[in-house]
């Protein structure tokens, strides 16, 4: 987050606090988050062949974080709203300005076919507002099939720095031609070119198949006012939540798990444990 | 991971390489990593109540990180091992020797209803050996009443740092009662007690009811000669992996992809693209 701590001293970073102002702000959706790419990935150790490997079990057995006490407990007291989409912002704002986090935008998306054999995967959350979570991806993806023939989903924040994780539920549904060809041309030219060069999921024979065809559509593209064409297959989802969970880790294990969620029809909620929020949602405490 | 960066000054990092042999040895599954906690979590920022976000558009349209060229490129030439569990582990063992990584065995786990209804948390990886990968969870947990009517799960590592993320599809096993017990009894104490503590994903009115109960816990098995009880509903899976996915992240979104996967019944490959790796698993590339 280089660039986020750049324009963080410029004072540009992108959430701004309207404390004279109620309504949430959620312009996020069309393109804050653009801008994030796909990692950047620090140096990685060489490549050592044929290794294996033992371990020292006493050595390990020790190994252990001093725990914490109670200093970081989320209760329901700590809520920044009592509507879902505006604490998630609070908790996202804050993983976003943590320096080990690198991309608070990434997400586990586990989509599943429609017999139940499920599958996860990392994506970058592009957007969002108040209906819902914007990814983008290649309709021919694994994912893309799969919330085709069945769009339920979940997703997962893991902000490990903060010891936080939030967890969507809900259904996913493609989003207009239209806007994915504006999200498409905001980003960088080779990101562009970068769709139009992956069949996503089919096997190949090697690197150089990919490597070749980006280097010829890069040529075919390179003069500035040359725009890439999205592909058709190239577009955005938008997830319906219908539960959020905001998990607050606690080192002793004791963990804290608020649930916002939507009432089943006619149910009845027991006061005790279960209050209204905003905007329709309902929220309660899990055990951890 | 500061334990682990000590151990390592003290050279009794978990791993050692046996370049004299080339069995791999896995005593990681008994304990190796029963060493790590639930996160220690950074300092959060103060709760700030009642906010509402606006956001510039146009600064953080700008936000976006250098690419790298192809150095970070992971070829088949690049593999540790053919086989996918001697690969996962060259890879866990880079992440856990990278300081910013706090849990390099924290992953994501999706389970889904028998009708398809996904669902994503993060657990923590507690073992794996040549068969599979093992955690430990509540058995009245939503994960694990899934698993026990629909035994299909995926598994995600996503190591940021690195750019690098290893999935795994399979079925999960419930582990026996002993082993169960006897990986309960080497967690510290008062994790032991914050499983008694906890019956999982049940609503409750307060924090207060956790504490209160751990209090009376932490009394009763207070005297070290008091051994606690393991839970009936407390115990390991195993996850017994039919595919492996190593994901090197590019900055110019050419990511590299390769799949170990053990063949269909009467499947034939094709050898342009699909190779026989070890112990009877195959590999090839997909497109990112």
């Amino acid at each position: 987050m280089a660039a986020q701590r750049f324009l963080s001293r410029l004072g540009l970073f992108p959430f701004r606090f309207h404390n004279t102002c109620n309504k949430l702000h959620l312009q996020l959706r069309t393109c804050s988050l653009a801008g994030f790419s796909s990692g950047a990935g620090a140096s990685q150790g060489p490549h050592q062949s044929n290794r294996s490997y033992d371990f020292d079990s006493g050595a390990i057995s020790e190994m252990r974080k001093a725990y914490k006490g109670t200093t970081e407990i989320f209760d329901v007291g700590d809520l920044v709203s009592k509507d879902p989409f505006k604490q998630f912002l609070a908790w996202f704002e804050e993983a976003s300005q943590v320096d080990s986090i690198r991309e608070a935008n990434a997400m586990s998306l586990a989509t599943s076919t429609k017999d139940g054999i499920p599958s996860v995967r990392m994506v970058l959350m592009k957007g969002i507002d108040e209906t819902g979570i914007y990814f983008y991806t290649n309709f021919q993806s694994q994912k893309a099939k799969e919330l085709e023939e069945n769009p339920n989903c979940s997703i997962m924040f893991y902000w490990e720095a903060l010891n936080r994780s939030v967890r969507v539920n809900g259904v996913a549904e493609r989003i207009s031609e239209e806007e994915s060809t504006k999200y498409f041309h905001s980003r960088p030219k080779a990101s562009q070119i970068g769709a139009c060069v992956s069949l996503q999921s089919q096997v190949i024979s090697s690197r150089k198949v990919l490597d070749d065809r980006n280097e010829e559509l890069t040529k075919k593209y390179s003069s500035d006012d040359t725009p890439v064409p999205k592909p058709d297959y190239w577009g955005g989802f938008k997830v319906i939540p219908s539960r959020f969970e905001f998990w607050q880790g606690q080192t002793n294990r004791l963990h804290d798990r608020i649930v916002f969620r939507k009432l089943q029809p006619n149910e009845e909620i027991n006061s005790e444990t279960t209050a209204e929020g905003s905007n329709g949602w309902f929220y309660e405490r899990l055990m951890p």
